[in-house]
């Protein structure tokens, strides 16, 4: 059986697993799971069923299913080592995946859809309060990554090195997210000059909301003028 | 130099590094940063200057810092593979990632410090409201848990296999904090049966809230009567 990812366009988890398979060169097909219309098809018995979780990505080979897109990440980075999305060295990798941590467990979490609707379902907060939640998040994590970034001579060309990786992968769909929603990125040239690196390679344009089979809308990101 | 940890009694994360630190028989010296007092030691220039998350743990050897409590627990595992917290195969490897993180990312990241205090100072909204969100994400999570680890057969005496390993060491100081909210536990028998099972080890015991050196309460954890 072919390789199934299912995936929601704007999903940034499904968004990381995209750009990895791309980078691998492995062939998958998209199995759309739609996260907001009728309350989120991710919810559905049929797909908790598959993912007790109720979230994307889920990855499937046919015989084997995994969810949490790091984990995926990880196996496919076990089964299939090249191009490698990790550096070499265990202080390395250790370096590397804390940054995507960063990404994947400080910053995202608590910009996810589930959970900006408690906040104003059952918190009846404001959308204007939930805008500045939603900021206050990701600006409090890109200052770090900025910070952690602009100061380590592993950068180069891309956040490890001269080939994108790990931390390429979670950065770049983070900010598609902060640039969604307009926020001032002048204090990031850092991050940003990485994304615009990142966003001229097929494995990220075609991973990127509006290459996707399911997109409503198109990528925020415009690069800049030469 | 002695390897350190920079760490709070009741910090989850910090919690899963003392853990993972034991099981593999590592001397470490605890560096206690109070996430409380006066805002927090963890925001001070001093602290965020090693760690810019300005979180805990931050682990170091003295040549390298590591911050994120997955990304050392791999390190550790790279570096010092026996006894392993991972099994071998790559598809188990997957699924004891994939499990971790639906605890170190869906639940933990929600129910932290600096997230409760946004929800009260900033969003002003009620202590009963703060426990309602808490425990809404907490059993969202631990019922996730439930189902995959009551109908696998990967699970034995530890949640994969007859060893302690990577999804042990999150899911104790998650059930901890579960506990400390006294929530009812009914609904988890498989976790609860795991827990009681690490709880019986050194090395979960040595790492818990009331044997650090910066403890100001005791465990949550009353062990079932025979």
């Amino acid at each position: 059986m072919k390789t199934q990812l299912y995936s929601f366009w704007r999903s940034s988890a499904a968004f990381r697993v995209r750009i990895a398979l791309n980078l691998k060169g492995l062939e998958y097909e998209v199995i759309p799971v739609h996260l907001v219309r009728q309350g989120g098809e991710q919810t559905s018995p049929e797909y908790a069923n598959k993912n007790p979780n109720r979230l994307v990505p889920l990855y499937t080979d046919g015989n084997y299913t995994i969810h949490q897109s790091l984990a995926i990440i990880e196996y496919l980075e076990e089964t299939q080592p090249s191009p490698p999305l990790l550096p070499r060295l265990p202080i390395d990798r250790a370096w590397v995946r804390a940054i995507a941590m960063d990404i994947a467990i400080e910053i995202h979490p608590l910009s996810n859809l589930r959970v900006l609707r408690y906040l104003i379902k059952k918190l009846g907060i404001s959308m204007e309060a939930k805008d500045v939640w939603y900021q206050h998040w990701m600006a409090l994590g890109l200052e770090s990554l900025e910070k952690q970034l602009s100061s380590d001579s592993r950068v180069g060309r891309f956040a490890c090195g001269a080939q994108p990786g790990l931390i390429d992968i979670c950065l770049v769909p983070q900010l598609f997210n902060a640039l969604s929603a307009k926020m001032d990125m002048k204090a990031y040239p850092t991050l940003m000059r990485i994304f615009a690196e990142c966003m001229t390679l097929p494995a990220f344009i075609d991973a990127s909301w509006e290459k996707q089979i399911d997109a409503e809308g198109s990528n925020p990101f415009i690069p800049p003028k030469e």
